[in-house]
């Protein structure tokens, strides 16, 4: 496996002119808000001065995880292949916020801990049944993790346009999320440990005491590759492949909630500037989501209070970045609509 | 002129069926955060578990300031008309984002100082070529005021959707708005007044200053009718009288920034009730905006740093609607799904 080199988006003419284009609109100098800063980021990514959004896919990558074992959920395990099924039929969130927005959606089997057989719809890429409990040894294998990462890779160099969110399934996630995020993080586990999908404040410190003794177990799990092996999800290892994949084809890469965010925090470990060719589509009501923000220094568009993954933040703010395109490309100018500027 | 009699919205039934109707869905409880209460809003102002949005329409409302003789904007008086020409065009940052998320436009001449002549795509509701200084005199005559209400009142009457969204258009409405605030809220001048279109901090504290020596100057004028005649705009007047008649309709009234909550601002000393029937769109930059947004005790859908006005926080946050709309009628239930519910 070879880890795509992400070269950092540097361009200062370009920057410039996108500057310039945006300054030049008709409306107070800045008045877009983030939408000026989104519209030159994709100019940047797709050294465009007039970029345009291509096909946006939505990809949903499911996982099973073994350490529910340890009772860290809320649902019970087959709520991952339920949900699978409900995306395949068309009914969850995602299905219907993609369908409005004009996305592609595909749904992933990374690891599910079901067989769905041959299913229309459905990409099958099961590395495994589910991974192994970190409680008690490494998630995966070094060789799934970069069975994983590779497919992930190679299901976005087949896609055809020029934007991919990205969105998730699994059952016991967010602890593998929240184990990731504070070793690759250093911020402390109560500060990375959230409700999931419910849990009481008695079942938040179960979580956190399992993923204390699982950091113990597991101290020499250090650097990218070994941490997101150790505590990860074959669908958090396969997003991480999928983003490093799509910012090496300058795709524009939307990012969702908590699970999605600790799959960027192994890719950036790996490639740091896969960062600049991100879009932080929200921020997630899961607690630790707005610190993992923080430590990368993102500014998520939306701020709804979710916390339903999928991909569904991703999906919801498309019509967003759709604006910032939009009104770079279709906006007059002072001078070409003739109105006055600012006096001096 | 008859002000319309607003009720509130009030049907326990009705609102446990919706809470019901969400609560269903295939999430964790809550896990739409915020889209959840609009679902629920938008179920109770049409009196229905299934609502659906009809031709969703933005009316920019278009008038010039006397008060600008002072000195208080940073863009010259021109624009306004300019600006009102770039609509008419497709030029302008509402164009853009009203075409994109499917939402019909009509621009309203509440008072520009312009003769536009019969123009294609142009409401013709002129009052008055512009108010009155309020620095020295009411803004409009009472009877002015009346006729925008109940020209604004009349628009609305005859627009065939559901879903009405409100933006402005007139170089000095900062300060009408900030004008209106303050009298209508009692919040102090300073907290009101902000940069608009770009001012200085000198520039800012003379808008303070003109503002507050027209409080003194209008010390009489305190009910809602009164402050809108004095410091209102015909654009700002007309607005209020359209909310008042879009709620009368139970139609979806959004609420864009800080002009056109003032406005609402009046219609809600007016009829209370209006607030029951509005969706706040964003935030804005202005700085006055939050804390009129405290003061109805709203939280809008977008924090963007927007502060462009025109009606563009309202089109953007269309498709959030939309999605909350969508979720309620396409998403499957636990049970229809067959997926399992939580555990106990």
């Amino acid at each position: 496996m070879t880890i795509p080199h992400i070269p950092p988006l540097k361009d200062d003419s370009l920057a410039a002119q996108l500057e310039r284009a945006i300054n030049n609109k008709t409306k107070p100098l800045g008045s877009l808000g983030a939408l000026e800063g989104l519209a030159h980021k994709v100019g940047m990514i797709q050294q465009a001065t007039r970029p345009e959004l291509r096909e946006p896919a939505i990809l949903v990558f499911a996982g099973d995880h073994g350490v529910v074992a340890e009772g860290i959920s809320a649902f019970p395990q087959d709520v991952t292949w339920q949900m699978v099924e409900n995306f395949l039929a068309g009914g969850a969130a995602i299905n219907v916020f993609a369908r409005q927005n004009g996305c592609l959606l595909k749904v992933v089997d990374a690891g599910v801990k079901h067989d769905f057989g041959q299913r229309e719809g459905l990409v099958n890429r099961k590395i495994a049944h589910g991974t192994a409990n970190f409680a008690q040894q490494p998630a995966m294998s070094a060789q799934q993790c970069m069975e994983a990462i590779q497919c992930g890779m190679d299901l976005v160099a087949e896609l055809p346009g020029n934007v991919l969110g990205f969105g998730e399934m699994g059952i016991g996630n967010t602890t593998a999320a929240a184990a990731l995020m504070h070793r690759l993080t250093g911020i402390p586990v109560a500060d990375c440990v959230g409700a999931g999908t419910g849990l009481t404040s008695e079942g938040v410190a179960h979580k956190q005491r399992v993923i204390e003794a699982a950091m113990a177990l597991h101290a020499g799990a250090q650097d990218g590759l070994q941490a997101l092996a150790t505590f990860g999800g074959l669908e958090i290892a396969m997003m991480t492949g999928a983003m490093l994949k799509a910012a090496e084809r300058r795709m524009v890469l939307l990012i969702d909630g908590f699970i999605v965010t600790s799959a960027l925090l192994a890719a950036a470990r790996l490639q740091p500037a896969v960062l600049d060719y991100c879009v932080f589509s929200h921020c997630s009501d899961e607690s630790g989501h707005q610190r993992m923000l923080n430590f990368l220094g993102a500014r998520p568009l939306l701020n709804l209070g979710l916390r339903l993954g999928e991909g569904t933040g991703v999906a919801l703010a498309v019509p967003l970045l759709q604006a910032a395109v939009n009104f770079l490309n279709q906006m007059a100018t002072f001078e070409s609509a003739q109105v006055s500027e600012k006096s001096e």
